[in-house]
C-alpha cells in the first residue's frame, strides 16, 4: 500500500470501515422515509446518551447546512452573529448566513487569537452596537467553532466565559463542532461538559471530517430553538428521502466511542507531524496544534521539494505568507507523516548544502 | 424473502446494487475534496454522452436542492415561476422557491389536467400578468414536472408546446425530473429530445427515487444560466466535501442503461398494479399510470384489509376522498405486486359476500 | 371650478387642507431626525389616546410599506399567512411578503366571498396545513383586509370569529386598514372595537388614500411583537431623516375627527354614486357598497360615453368581464357625482333610442 | 429669530422653501397615481437635461431605500459590493443591503483613508477573492460614497480610477450620492463629469439632506441595470401612490440651480465653522472639511460649555475619542456659524483662565 501524499484536507479521506459497513448493512429492507425509520429515530435516544440530556437532532448533508440551520434560527427574526474573523462560517461558506436567513442575519467578525475569540471583545462590541439605537443590525448571537480554523481549542473557561457575556446580553450561543470530535478528545471532557454544561444552545455536530461520507447533524441543547427546524431543514434540502443514510452514519460515528478514537489518532499524527517538523531551520509555525492540523510556513526549497514529491496541502492566508495546513485525518498512519517529515528535512538539508537564497516570498 | 408491504413511495427501497457497489469501490484511497476527483470532473463527459450536447452537471444531495437552485436562477434577479397547481416545487417543498431565492421567487399555480399544464393556459396567464404592469411578480419562467406527480407524462409536443410559450415571452424553462427516468422509459425517446431539444433550459435531474442513495443533479443545457451556480450550490450546503460518493451513484445510474432498466421495470409493476386492481368493483383511479406509481380510490373494505395485512400508501388530496398512491420502484417484484393485487381481490370478495355497506368517505 | 372625471382612485386626490397646514407649520425650526422630534414622539400618546390603550406605532411612507413589515413580522421566524384570495397584501403588491420577510413568508389565499374570508374556512385549511408535517409551510398569521379591496366592511362579529380561530391554532392576527377609517365610519363603532378588541394584533393603518400626502402607520396593539420594529422600519428605507412631515400629518389627521369625517363623506359619495346608477337598465353591481367605491358593469354604450367625455376609472377582473371601479374620495363633491351619474344616464339614453346591439364584452 | 444651536445633521433642518412651495403647488386637481401624473414624467427630461444624457430615474422617499434597492440590483443575482469601512450602506442601514437583496448581497468593507477607497486596494481584494473559487461570495460591484461620510470628496482622476478597475473585472459602480450636490459644488464640475463620465453605473442621488422634505432618486446611468427596477421599487414601498409630490419636490431642487446653492452654502458654512475653531488650543480635526460638515475633536471644557449653552452635536466613532460631526445645511447662517464659533472660543478661554486640567477622554 502506498503512503499517503494528500494533506489537503481532512476530507481528502474515504469512510472509516465501521461507518462504511453501516450504510452497506442499511440497505436491506423498506423503511419509511423522510427520517421515519427506526434507524433515524433512534438516533435521539442515542445522542441522548451521548451528551447526558435531552437534545433534538437533526441529520443534514454537509456542515454548511448544519451552520447556515444553526444561523438563520439563532439570528430569528433578524439580526446578527458575533464570531471569530477565521470562522468558517463567516469567510468559507459564500455568504451562507445571510443565504440561510433570507438577509435576516450578518456575521460580524471579532478579532480573533489563534482562532479563538474572547468574552470580553465579544461584550465590548456587542455593548457598543445596543448602544447605536438602530442603525446597526442588533446582535442575537455568538458563534465559535471548537476546535477552531487554526488547530486550537478554547478551554472550557474560554468557552463558558463567552457563554456567560453572551447570556447577559440575550444572545444565544452556537458552536461550530465540524471538529467536536478532537476538541473533545484534546480537551479530555466529556461531550456535555464541552457544549450544553459550558452554555451551548445549539451545535453543528461533525462527522464526515472524522470518518463519514457525508452526515453532519444540528443539536440543540435548548430545544426551544428546534421549533421551525424540521420546516427549515425540509425547504433547504436536507430532509433527505432515504435519510436512513445519514442516521447510521451517524450512529455507527458515535458508537463504541468510533469518533474520539478516529479523532485523537487524527490529533496524535498532527502533533507527530508538528515534531518532526520542528527542527527543520526556518520552520515557522503559524498557531498550536491541538487538534488534528499543523499551520506552518516551511522553508521554500521544503516545500518545493514536497510538491515536487506529490505532495499536496491547502494554502491558508495569503500566498506571499506562504502558510500551509498539513491535515491529518482518522486514516492517517504514523508511516505516512514520517514519510512526509523525512521528505521535509530531505529537502531541508539539500537545500542547506546548496548555494542557495530563502526567498519568504513564493 | 419476505414480500414488498411498503408502497408508500419509491424511495422506501434502499439502493440499487450496481450503485451501492460503485459507492463502496470509490471508498478507496484518497481524493480531490469538494468536487476535484477525478469521479466528479468525469461526470461531465458522462452527462454530454447521455445528453448528447454540452452540459453543466451539479450533482446535489436531493431534489429539493436540485429544484430549489434551479427556481433561484431562473427566477432571477426577481420574479415568478409559472408551475401546475400539483407541482412538488410548488406544494411540497415548505416553500423552497422563495427560501432559495431569498424572497425573489414567487410561484404561481396554473390549474393542471392529469398533473399537466398547458401551453395556451401559461400564456394566458403569464399575458395577463404581464400586463398588470408593476403591480404583480413579473413573468420569468415556467416549471414542468416530467413525469408528473400523478403518474402521467407530457407528451414531447406538449412538452415543445409550453416551451414555445414561454420563450415568445422571455421565460426560461425548467423541468422537474424527479422521475425523468420513468418519464423517458415511458415515452421511448432519447434523453435529449424529452429535453434540450424540446426546449428545457435547465433540469431537475432525479436519481434517488429510482435506485441512488441520495444523488441528483442539476443539469443546464442553457449554460448562460450556470454562472452562479458553483456558489450557490456552496452557500446552500449542496457542495459535498467528499463529493465523490455522490459522483459515483449518478456514473453508475446512467451507466449502462441501468436509469431506463430501473424506471421501465418500476413502470411496469405500476401498470401491472392497475391492471390487476381494475377488475375490483368500486375501484376508481384518479389518472392514468404512465410512471411508477397508481392514484387509485379503493372502496373501504379493501383499504381496511390492505392496512390490517399491513401495506402502507400514501394518501392523496383530501382525506374525504380516500386516494391512495400505490408507488412501484426499481425493486418491486412481480410477486410482490399480484401478493398486493390478490390481497385486493381477497377483501373486495370478503366484502361483496359480507352484507357491508361500501361508504364513500373514510 | 371643473367637475372631477378622475375616479380612478382614492389616490388621485391631493391632500386634506387641514394636513397640507399641518405639513407646512412643521417646516419651520430644527427638529430632532429620525423621529426623535416632539411632534413624532406625541404621535404615541394621540395613537393610544385614538385606540384607548397602549400602543406601539411606527409611521411608514405607505401602505405597502406596512403591510410588508407586517408580514415580515407575523411570519417570523418562517411561515404561511392565510388571505383573501383578492388581498392587497397577496397580489397588488408585487410579492411584497417575500421581500420583507425575506423568502420567510409565503402568502395563502383563501377563497373570499365579496372580498371577505370566513372563520370556517379558514379554520379547515390551516388544520389541514398543520396536518401535512412538514412538507407545507407552517400557517403563522391571518390576515383581513378591512374595508375590503371590493368595497365591503366585515362585521365585528366576523373579525372576532377569525381572531378566535387564529388565536386557538396560534396564529397572529393582522389588520390591512388602509382604508379603516372608512370601515370605521359604516360600522359606527370605535377604533378600539374594530381593531384589537376584537383580536387584532397588528394593525396597517391607513391616511394616505383618505387625505395624507404620504403618511401610513403600523400600529402594535401586541407590544410584543413591536421588538424588532425599530431595526426593520430602518433597514426597509421607511424611517425617515425629516419624520416630523409624516407624524404631523397623522396627528392631524386623526386631530378632531379628521379621519372619520373624511371617510364618511367618501362612503356617502359611493353610495350615492350607486343609487345614481342603480336605475340604468343592464348596470349590474358587483359586490355591496360599503365604503367609498363602486364595483360596477356598465353597459358598452355607457362605458364608451363616459370614456370619451374623459371619465378614468379602474378596471377590476378580467377585461371581459368589464367591471370598474368608480372611487371616491374625501375631496368628491356631490356635484362631481351627480354629473357622473347625469352623464351615464344620457348615454344610457342614447344607447336605447339608438338600433345599437348592446356587447357584454368589451 | 434665534440663532441655530442644533448641528446634529443637515436632516434637522425643514424643507427649503422652494421645495415646500413646489409642493403646496402640487397639491391642487386631481393626478393619475403611482407615477402617472404629469409632474413625475417630466422628471425623466429634467434629469436627462442634467445629466446631459439619457437616463432612467425612480423617485424614492428615503437614502436607504435608494442605497437599498441599487445594492439589490448591483449584486444581482447573487454577489458582494466593496465598499469604505465608513460607508453609510455598510454599517448605518441596520443591513440594508442583506434585506434589499434577500440575503444575496454582502459588502465587503475595504480600508479607507478619510473615507476613501483606493482603486488599488479595491482592486487587490477582488482579484484575491475572485483566486478563492467558490469558498467566498463572488465580486459584483463598487461602491463609493460621493462626498464621503467624513467630509471628504473623491477627486474626479479617484472615481475613474476605481471606476477603471471595476470593469476590468467585470463589477458594476454605485455611487451612494446623498450629498451628490456637495460634492459637486466642491469639485467644481457637471453632475456628468461627477457621475456617469466618470464610469457610474447608478447613483443614489440625495436631496432631503440639501432641502426636500423627503425625496431621494435612484439614477440609472447604465439603463439595462434599470430593468427591475419598477417592481423592485413597488414592494419595496417605495412607490407612492401620490407620487406626484416626491416629484414636484425633486423637479423643484434642481431647477435653476437650487441643488447647488444650497450646497455651496452649506460647504462655506462648514468651511467658516472649521476656520473659526481653528485657532482655539487642543482643537483636532479629523478629516479634511470638503463638504458640509467638520468632523472634530474639541478640548472637553468646549464640549461641555457647548452642551450647556444647548449646542447638539453628534457623535463620531468611540465615545472615548471624543469626535463630534458639526453638520451645516441650506439654512445654516453666517450668523449661526458665528454665534458658534464665538461660544467655543468663549468656553477655551474661560478653560484657559481656570486651573482645570483638560480630559482627553469624556
Amino acid at each position: 500500500m502506498s503512503v499517503k501524499t494528500n494533506f489537503y484536507s481532512d476530507n481528502v479521506s474515504g469512510a472509516a470501515p465501521e461507518i462504511l459497513a453501516a450504510l452497506v448493512a442499511a440497505n436491506a429492507g423498506d423503511t419509511a422515509p423522510y427520517g421515519g425509520d427506526a434507524g433515524s429515530e433512534r438516533l435521539q435516544a442515542r445522542f441522548a446518551e451521548l451528551f447526558e440530556t435531552e437534545v433534538d437532532v437533526f441529520p443534514v448533508g454537509t456542515g454548511t447546512a448544519a451552520n447556515g440551520l444553526c444561523a438563520s434560527i439563532v439570528a430569528a427574526p433578524y439580526g446578527a452573529i458575533y464570531l471569530s474573523d477565521a470562522a468558517h462560517l463567516h469567510g468559507s461558506e459564500c455568504g451562507g448566513p445571510e443565504f440561510w436567513s433570507g438577509g435576516n442575519a450578518r456575521t460580524i467578525p471579532v478579532p480573533a487569537t489563534d482562532g479563538k475569540i474572547a468574552a470580553a471583545e465579544v461584550a465590548r462590541m456587542v455593548d457598543e452596537a445596543l448602544a447605536r439605537s438602530a442603525t446597526d443590525v442588533p446582535p442575537r448571537a455568538v458563534s465559535i467553532t471548537q476546535g477552531t480554523e487554526v488547530s486550537t481549542v478554547y478551554t472550557l473557561g474560554e468557552v463558558r466565559a463567552i457563554a456567560e457575556a453572551a447570556r447577559a446580553r440575550r444572545l444565544w450561543v452556537h458552536m461550530d463542532g465540524a471538529r467536536l470530535a478532537n476538541a473533545v478528545a484534546h480537551l479530555g471532557c466529556t461531550p456535555a461538559e464541552a457544549t450544553w454544561k459550558a452554555g451551548v444552545d445549539v451545535l453543528s455536530f461533525g462527522a464526515t471530517k472524522n470518518g463519514a461520507l457525508a452526515a453532519e447533524a444540528v443539536v440543540f441543547f435548548n430545544r426551544e430553538l428546534a421549533q421551525s427546524m424540521r420546516y427549515r431543514r425540509r425547504r433547504g434540502g436536507h430532509l433527505f428521502s432515504k435519510m436512513r443514510f445519514l442516521s447510521v452514519q451517524l450512529e455507527a460515528y458515535i458508537a463504541n466511542g468510533l469518533w474520539l478514537r478516529n479523532a485523537r489518532h487524527a490529533n496524535a499524527m498532527a502533533r507527530r507531524a508538528r515534531e518532526g517538523l520542528a527542527s527543520i531551520p526556518g520552520v515557522r509555525f503559524r498557531s498550536p496544534t491541538e487538534i488534528n492540523f499543523v499551520l506552518v510556513a516551511l522553508p521554500q526549497p521544503v516545500w518545493d521539494g514536497l510538491v515536487a514529491d506529490g505532495y499536496s496541502f491547502s494554502r491558508r492566508g495569503a500566498p506571499s505568507e506562504g502558510v500551509i495546513r498539513i491535515a491529518c485525518a482518522f486514516d492517517t498512519t504514523e508511516a505516512d507523516v514520517d514519510a512526509l517529515v523525512a521528505a521535509a528535512h530531505r529537502h531541508a538539508g539539500a537545500a542547506q548544502r546548496a548555494p542557495r537564497a530563502e526567498p519568504a516570498v513564493r
